[in-house]
């Protein structure tokens, strides 16, 4: 089976062939094995030794997410929010439950957004203290330019949060040359292809010090997984991790090094990304993005009018013919979501698009 | 190696063999093993179908904590917790900081909470609203009487939540003759000897209702997580979770009913916990508890008052002659924590004493 979604990802076997052991998460042969994977994360967010640390939290990237908004913006006051997408809206709704308010930017969810979205809401509102956004928004598959929101958001003097869960290791983004950004978050069973199970902040532990008592929560509260770490000599995690999913995501990041890092990794994304939007095309079916602003991650397909057409039954049939596909889609206009991250090639992709065609067929018969 | 920790436990290799693969969470084929789970579970709680119901955190056991805390206590308001030992702690401060009033009861780590200690101090306070409490302390290895407070509870019209985190699946409680009981909160990797990385609640339907809007926190509102399993036929989990380890689970609880269920993994567990308190005995080690306060999940014993004794030093020997225990204690005077629970048996706990003997020889070496 294939799996074509923005993850968990299809992992190579050595991943997952690690998942299959005992491991006890303080014993100190592990936390070498942590220590590794620590600062490796730290190098791939280009972050300094001393001035950023990885502070992880297990469970969901929505977790890490809260984390960071509890942790870097004070209850009660403001965070503009760009609002292009699902996990922009579900962004948002981890701030404003958690008491934080919201000053989102409605955007169409087709594009990026860019500095001159974001810039005349900070200019008008001097109380906005940060502004926190998704990387790349897998509802559709836009990539928000983090480059030049960060730039905006350090001249304006604020602060920033980074959503790159689906983005981290693929898309760039240098912690060094972005001192405004208080902290990115990622998972690790993403664009790194490790499994699920974990997520981490990369943040300024300036800032993780500072913002000290702010989370109102202890589970989410990054300042005290920063004082735990410094107290068990960086070696151990704050409550029981899924450990087993830490000794993959160490292996998965043998393979991205092996690969060639960042630059390798979005290069085969993005050769999956045309092979699979071109295949699309030549398909007769309408991709929901225009070429110029569609991202490396995934692709959203407009679904086929025909009223026969039933998302559940196309993914089964699609499954039946060796690859998996989301059942549900998070645009407004019906889509359907094909990942094109993974442990996967453009060979993988134009087998996909063979695949889609036959199961179009399947489902949606040509008259005889 | 032979695993003696109280969590994550050693496993079987069927067990850990299900981790080993690339699962979509929300695949229909998948549904269904969640569904199996869903349902197993609510039966080892004896909870009722359309009463009780199963519902998932994932990340560690202190997020399922949180979660039941600030789902089934409003902000504000008064819960009594029992405070003998390291996980009351925990849970008492997971309380504060999600601002909930926390009424601590001293007492000392030695014996298990009853009736008699938390009565007196329900009946002078009225508003105290809830009773919160763990089961089996891990931090010493009493058992706080689950069975009697309840009742006690019920009898005074409060409220309960039981943190069962290492004592689900061995130690009895019976939900359906509980219905004080709000919710009870275990994870995959303790006494059901599965892998860890997912967390479960199973809640009453009724009281998640009533209490939707208590919770302060997206990612850690149960209400919310009831809602959003109704909305997906119960199939789906909320954000991506671990979703290697629930498989695992699966796994395991075919195990764990081939086993007979919870009273034979008990007797399991006290013939270990026997094995192990007599062993420690006839070396000449002092257990931290007295027999008839000793637990059927961890053993600790106190550390040699040998002043050339040190923990890290020992449990290093230890591992070398293939057992791992604890490197950190979590009582007041200096113990060492040994599991007692995991796929092991009273024989692997005999090797364990005789390799315990061995080491200490390795590390305070008698006089030739």
């Amino acid at each position: 089976m294939l799996l074509l979604i923005p993850g968990p990802v299809q992992t190579r076997p050595e991943v997952r062939a690690a998942m299959a052991q005992d491991i006890a998460p303080w014993d100190r042969d592990f936390q070498s094995v942590y220590a590794r994977v620590r600062e490796r994360v730290v190098g791939i967010a280009h972050g300094t030794p001393g001035v950023h640390a990885t502070l992880p939290i297990q469970g969901a990237g929505h977790f890490v997410t809260e984390a960071v908004l509890r942790t870097f913006v004070p209850a009660g006051s403001k965070v503009l929010i760009p609002m292009n997408g699902a996990y922009a809206q579900r962004m948002a709704r981890l701030a404003r439950e958690a008491g934080r308010e919201v000053v989102p930017v409605a955007l169409p969810d087709t594009r990026g957004a860019t500095a001159e979205d974001i810039l005349p809401v900070l200019e008008s509102d001097p109380s906005i203290g940060t502004v926190a956004f998704v990387y790349n928004e897998t509802g559709s598959g836009i990539v928000n330019d983090a480059e030049g929101i960060g730039a905006a958001v350090r001249k304006a003097g604020r602060r920033m949060v980074l959503d790159a869960v689906s983005a981290f290791g693929a898309l760039p983004f240098r912690m060094d040359e972005h001192p405004e950004c208080d902290a990115l978050v990622f998972t690790s069973g993403k664009c790194l292809e490790g499994m699920p199970g974990m997520g981490f902040a990369v943040a300024r532990i300036d800032r993780a010090e500072a913002c000290a008592g702010n989370a109102g929560s202890w589970s989410f509260d990054l300042s005290d997984v920063l004082a735990h770490a410094r107290r068990s000599g960086w070696g151990s995690i704050r409550f029981t991790p899924p450990v087993q999913a830490i000794a993959a995501f160490d292996v998965a990041l043998d393979l991205y090094e092996a690969e060639g890092g960042q630059a390798a990794r979005l290069a085969r994304y993005r050769a999956n990304t045309d092979a699979l939007y071109d295949g699309i095309v030549a398909l007769g079916l309408r991709p929901y993005l225009a070429r110029e602003h569609q991202g490396p991650v995934i692709v959203t397909v407009h679904q086929p009018a025909d009223p026969r057409f039933d998302l559940m039954t196309f993914v089964e049939a699609l499954k039946r013919r060796g690859v998996l596909i989301s059942n549900f889609y998070n645009t407004v206009a019906p889509t359907m979501r094909i990942g094109a991250i993974g442990a996967i090639t453009p060979e993988d992709m134009r087998r996909a698009v063979q695949a889609i065609g036959a199961a179009l067929q399947d489902v949606l018969p040509k008259a005889a």
